[in-house]
């Protein structure tokens, strides 16, 4: 298999003015090809810079994709570059500019003059068709020749150049139609196949540690990433179809989901909270969250999910202690003598919006997100929650610390209510003997 | 002034699974010290290429800014790879270490033996604190006898090597407690000062034409970028002081504000919760509000504000109908004859929740989130909200199409919900004639 690399053109990514998502969606699909890519370059728009990168670029790699400086602009040096660096002549392609004067046309205005530079083609290139915009590509499959000019030092290696415009959609539009399918056929790529295992609870060390002999394999691999608040292990195996590649990785996959337990949460795009619907729906329960320091967090995470109103029907934000005292019924003297952080409060607040909310789940939260408002006795990050269901109440205390902001100690505490609600889902008893109050 | 260049470490990112934020946050910000960067490269966790990369940006710049490979497990190698680049000596730093176990220990986990890693240090580099997690990064002032071992061309110029972990939350608290400073220091860069104006309720590009006369400056310059649903202008003075830099903004600052009115919602780091929080607080005034196709998210974000509660007592998800005739007295004939999703039912919710939650204002919302859910006469997208205060009430709907995912249809209502409050709170008369149902 041939190596790529990418060249993301402009001015404009070096600023920071944009963020560079096209990168991402090249290397996504070079991946799913089996194309492997191993460096990837950012340049402005500038002649020498441009060409500097061409070089180091072809000198490492088979086949370059540029994205950027195909507009019409004086800056716009894209194709410009690729020339001279080849020694190509730039022609005219009528057939291209009548396109793109049609373009204009039926949006009613003339064509700029300087619109024709986008027709320009060095000669022996191709066109990579542009279905929604002005700007179309090239597919050049470098001569000999021109590698020679370039001063390449393996020149008897293949060079193939692909250009895109800086427009997401127009680059996938382009990607999809010509060059993936181009790119597939003249490689026959072997198939990619991946699924991430989502685990909760555990770090990317320990992760890694655990599954050591795992990370070891080369074909299905197994790698850790480190996520918000949670990690995934990603297998991919590669084989001739998809159904192949995807039983190399079965065992692997069981494997450690065996062996995680309920650590591992769920797979690709699971989240803690569509993996607690799924489980809320299919048991047919319904919950009610009474949240204070999370603000709503979790009621919008929960509803987050399309078809939460099979579970959800009225969850509170209780933040005063008037509200916890007028509408989640907690005593006041239980506030008085405990304050409103704490596990005795908690519970009332759990139970109570249970029975409110007539659900069979009641879920309550009560801590200190800070930055503000913490003591020695009661720090900022230390968050009481509770779980309520007919016949028992199970409780939890976490301490975030303090050096967390506030926006992170509210998700994190989200993710530690929510993954209670799980595991008492999957195996209620267990949290009987460990964490009840 | 010195030239930078950026390299992100990490295979994820060659592999597409990780979008790259953090070159664009670091090129804003060099941009913001006047620091040029002519090249950015991303490569994977390989020690050759990442060498490589090495070698490549230090013979063309001066300043290398890393981010990525300072975890702990095998294939974090950046610390080890620059080491080994310069044949510097890689000794543990006891300081830490000790910091990195006081860590864990702080969350109830004991350290695991990989986390030691981290603390390793090539001799004669200085740790650049990491506030917010274990891997602290480096700042090294490379030594002659090490440029000469890297075989660097010209090793007369100063080398700086800065690495940062990958986390984006860590990078930026790092850059700017100590990277940013240190680079300001050494250099007495010419200050930039900058200025971003938010705006909600106007596109990109009226915006653009509307201040068109003010994007040709050089000195300010004014820019637009597109936000998530928002936009903003941003005004970049260059002067010796950041006073005069100051001074040489405001005008062009005041121009926009007066001009864009209440469009123009805040600034910098302002947001639409923020802004609302702020004219509540400073108003002496509370608020409650009662959410049903948010789900919570308009309570989530007045919440993420620290000293909320001084505005927020009470906030009810009323999910159900029954939730909404139960806990929001709405009349359930209003819903059977309107439906939920009606200006009548979400009079009824902000009234009701005002006077339930002893509120000055009532805020309530109603829609349809989809995907599911719609019909001719209510599409997904369908959005009815209401503000109540003591002697009015004001009504708005919106249709925001049904191409949008839930997600983005929640998140656009609780902007326009939240501004409704902003409108109101500026200039509570303008609503009146103009939506008052």
């Amino acid at each position: 298999m041939p190596r790529a690399e990418v060249l993301s053109i402009g001015t404009e990514l070096l600023l920071g003015q944009v963020l560079d998502t096209n990168s991402q969606f090249i290397a996504i699909e070079l991946a799913q090809l089996g194309i492997d890519c191993f460096f990837r370059t950012t340049v402005g728009d500038n002649k020498q810079r441009i060409k500097e990168a061409l070089h180091q670029a072809f000198s490492r790699a088979e086949i370059v994709i540029t994205t950027g400086g195909l507009g019409p602009t004086a800056d716009d040096l894209t194709t410009e570059c690729l020339a001279e660096f080849f020694g190509a002549e730039l022609k005219m392609d009528e057939v291209e500019l009548a396109r793109i004067e049609s373009f204009f046309k039926t949006r009613g205005y003339p064509m700029p003059m300087t619109n024709r530079k986008q027709a320009l083609r060095p000669a022996g290139a191709d066109v990579l068709p542009n279905p929604k915009g002005t700007a179309p590509g090239l597919i050049w499959r470098v001569k000999e020749e021109q590698l020679r000019f370039a001063a390449l030092d393996s020149i008897e290696q293949e060079r193939l150049v692909f250009t895109f415009p800086g427009v997401p959609s127009e680059l996938k539009a382009m990607w999809a139609e010509t060059a993936a399918p181009y790119l597939r056929g003249r490689y026959e790529a072997k198939t990619l196949w991946s699924k991430e295992l989502k685990h909760y609870g555990i770090g990317e060390s320990a992760l890694a540690e655990q599954f050591a002999h795992l990370l070891e394999l080369s074909n299905p691999t197994v790698a850790p990433y480190a996520g918000r608040n949670e990690c995934r292990l990603r297998v991919t195996a590669k084989a001739d179809t998809e159904d192949a590649a995807r039983a190399l990785a079965q065992p692997i996959i069981d494997e450690i989901v065996r062996q995680s337990g309920v650590r591992c949460y769920g797979f690709d795009s699971d989240t803690l909270e569509s993996v607690v619907g799924e489980l809320l729906a299919v048991r047919n329960l319904t919950i009610a969250v009474a949240e204070s320091c999370t603000g709503g967090l979790v009621s919008k995470r929960l509803t987050e999910i399309a078809g939460s109103s099979r579970y959800v029907g009225l969850n509170v934000v209780a933040y005063s202690n008037e509200a916890k005292i007028q509408f989640l019924k907690v005593p006041k003297p239980t506030i008085e003598a405990y304050g409103a952080v704490s596990a005795e409060c908690v519970k009332e607040m759990a139970e109570n919006i249970r029975a409110i909310a007539h659900a069979d789940i009641g879920l309550a939260i009560s801590g200190l997100a800070g930055p503000g408002g913490g003591s020695d006795e009661k720090p900022v990050g230390l968050v009481h929650m509770g779980l309520a269901v007919s016949d028992f109440f199970a409780a939890k205390t976490i301490r975030l610390g303090s050096t967390l902001s506030r926006s992170e100690i509210r998700y994190r505490t989200a993710n530690e209510a929510l993954n209670m609600v799980r595991i008492y889902l999957l195996e209620g008893h267990l949290l009987r003997p460990t964490v009840t109050a």
